[in-house]
């Protein structure tokens, strides 16, 4: 930034940053023939364009005017309705009341920063955590303090350490951003008994639980389709949840279709402040999302997508097995759509990407999640979106690369003299 | 708010309040045979629905995955492209990385108000200006000091005393926020001489100006296509101005894109802010408005829609005289959705109002828009959605309306005993 505008900037203008995620995605785009284990994207192979073709033409035969005018802030009254048994089949009793449509759940998120953090509040966070989420509450002046996961999640005993530590030193701690079911980055799925005691924590610590769930309905085994998914917010006897999903991974991202579940005071104190944001979410989005959902389409597609994403994950593992050996380690995940590789002790993240990217391969560096500076010996590989061929040349690179490292090697172009 | 929620609430969650213009709509929602001149909504029956079927049947037909994934923050390339020729139509020569697409022009005001303004700041606007900037402003904790206008537009003389006033008690002022062409409320088109002044007053003041053009190709004269209309941004040498407009009013607002063109540093910032609000403006959305350019739909609508709104305009003066003679006064705009009536003195605005709704009219109360608590003497009526038998019916009821206010009679069943 010159120094033409700095004075006119505010304190977020100043100090936001593109995310790393972001950064990849823009240096990827230059080169011919990459592999991308980088984005979250889902495989839009599986959206269902016919589906989603018939929809729009009809709706746009223009008979109805309200598919491509203003409407409510709060979302199309009918999606609204919608999404009550939506909710439902999670566990969750919710009533119009409580139910907000938003611009995607990153939106949902922007709403609960902008509508419980101050400058200097604190929002905990997982270590590591959605890099999304760490933005959209340092855009709001907030600091995001990290709390310790293990394979079964969030480690409460930190958690309550953590939250103490902060209060002690004067800060107002608002609320917790959780990712219970597959973690982005992680995997992780959070332990059923600790679903429970986080539910007691908030309400005796007096600190809201933010829920985001966009990977709770892709899990890879049966078995977790019931309790070990559901919802803290399903067993929130006290009004201190907010959920937030999203039709991203189910149904397709373009939409930009998320929704939120609060208490009533809250969905509207949320409501007032997106209307400032974007007055309301597009509506032939909203519609066309309405009528996948009166057709059940997200409900008959997510058995194909569970077995989709279940076979990435296991070409991935495979695949980096057979290139990589016991290089890399990994607790397998039991839905999303990403593996959290450990990387060995004399390789880091960041030198990885860089040897990566000489090699038409990027993934996104451990480090970017975490909100201490640490998670430099873990990348996040994402098998969702890319092919299986793909997936096995992208684990060839990465060995490559990790060969590179350990030979302190560089094939960069502008350091390697070319003659 | 119960005070469960008020301590975890931020500074803008507390005060954030519905806009009158939603409660409005609220209101008007359960009333039968409703004629509602409250709303800006542009006239679906132009909407080229024919033409945006076929479009986005053949975005859908699957061959390009990109058309429903997630894309770049920044906006589909080929639309960000797309735009440089409609920003040069209109006098403004922009790179693409001048251009970023924004999620409706609100998101634009929004980022605005997120990458400049801190709590305490001033952002300048004229008195009355758009409900939905105020909002913004406001709920990025900035106060917003109003500057007179005339039927020329926003007084110079009077923003240059504003902005020393306010310096002098200390705040830093950031921005100016303008509707230079057919003002929302007020239909006023920018007298061309303060355009240049106002560019020049910027650079002297160190201010920045956040031009937001909606209506700007919306004339009802051929003679105002040219000099009349051009933005401020044309004429800014000094990467002074951040310029907003949209598709909502010449294409259709279902499709929520808009885009801002600034100085490439500023686009980058607010950009990187974007990330966090919704990550991108829906795929499906930007790729059917790419179309649409590329079939030049909005140009070869624009005739027909000034032909529209003119006619309304001229239907609603009619009306208006006809059923309330010189009761009400206005300056005819010149483009535009809106009538700004001047009440007369025995007649305040919110009262009228409650006496309209009674009668099953709704319109937005002039003191709505202003900053300062003065504007009761105004309504406006928006003449670009209802039809023209709803325009007649609507200037009776209205005249009835205040007739009832003179006689300082209610008909409201909740205050009337029935029998």
């Amino acid at each position: 930034m010159s120094e033409r505008y700095r004075h006119l900037l505010s304190a977020t203008g100043r100090q936001v940053n593109e995310s790393a995620i972001r950064r990849m995605g823009i240096t990827a785009a230059r080169l011919p023939d990459l592999v991308s284990f980088a984005p979250g994207y889902p495989d839009a192979s599986r959206f269902p364009w016919d589906e989603l073709r018939d929809i729009a033409a009809r709706l746009l035969d223009g008979h109805d005017p309200s598919v491509l005018q203003y409407g409510p802030t709060r979302g199309d009254a009918a999606l609204v309705e919608a999404l009550v048994p939506v909710q439902r089949a999670r566990g969750i009793d919710a009533a119009p009341a409580n139910i907000l449509v938003t611009t995607g759940s990153q939106q949902g998120i922007d709403l609960v920063a902008r509508v419980f953090l101050d400058p200097g509040d604190v929002a905990l966070a997982e270590l590591p955590t959605y890099t999304g989420a760490i933005s959209a509450f340092r855009n709001s002046g907030a600091r995001v303090a990290g709390v310790r996961q293990d394979d079964g999640g969030i480690d409460v005993e930190d958690l309550e350490r953590v939250c103490a530590r902060e209060r002690a030193s004067g800060a107002r701690v608002k609320l917790l951003y959780l990712t219970p079911n597959f973690q982005n980055p992680t995997g992780v799925l959070l332990d059923a008994a600790r679903r429970a005691a986080l539910v007691e924590w908030a309400v005796r610590a007096d600190v809201l639980i933010v829920e985001d769930d966009p990977y709770g309905t892709l899990y890879f085994d049966e078995a977790l389709a019931g309790a070990a998914t559901r919802p803290l917010c399903a067993d929130d006897a006290d009004g201190c949840v907010v959920y937030l999903s999203t039709f991203s991974k189910t149904l397709a991202p373009g939409f930009r279709v998320g929704w939120m579940v609060a208490p009533a005071e809250l969905a509207e104190r949320c409501e007032a402040v997106k209307q400032s944001l974007d007055l309301l979410t597009g509506t032939l989005d909203q519609r066309v999302v309405l009528e996948a959902l009166r057709a059940d389409l997200p409900g008959r597609l997510a058995p194909r997508l569970r077995d989709t994403y279940r076979e990435r994950l296991a070409v991935m593992e495979t695949a980096l097995t057979d290139a990589l050996g016991g290089t890399l380690t990994w607790a397998r995940p039991s839905g999303g759509f990403f593996l959290w590789a450990r990387l060995p002790r004399d390789v880091d993240d960041e030198t990885l990407l860089a040897r990566a990217i000489e090699r038409g391969l990027v993934f996104v560096t451990g480090s970017a999640f975490y909100v201490d500076g640490s998670g430099h010996d873990r990348i996040r590989l994402s098998y969702s979106w890319a092919h299986s061929d793909q997936i096995r040349e992208g684990a060839t690179r990465l060995a490559a690369a990790v060969e590179a490292c350990r030979a302190g090697a560089t094939r960069d172009p502008a350091t390697t003299p070319e003659h």
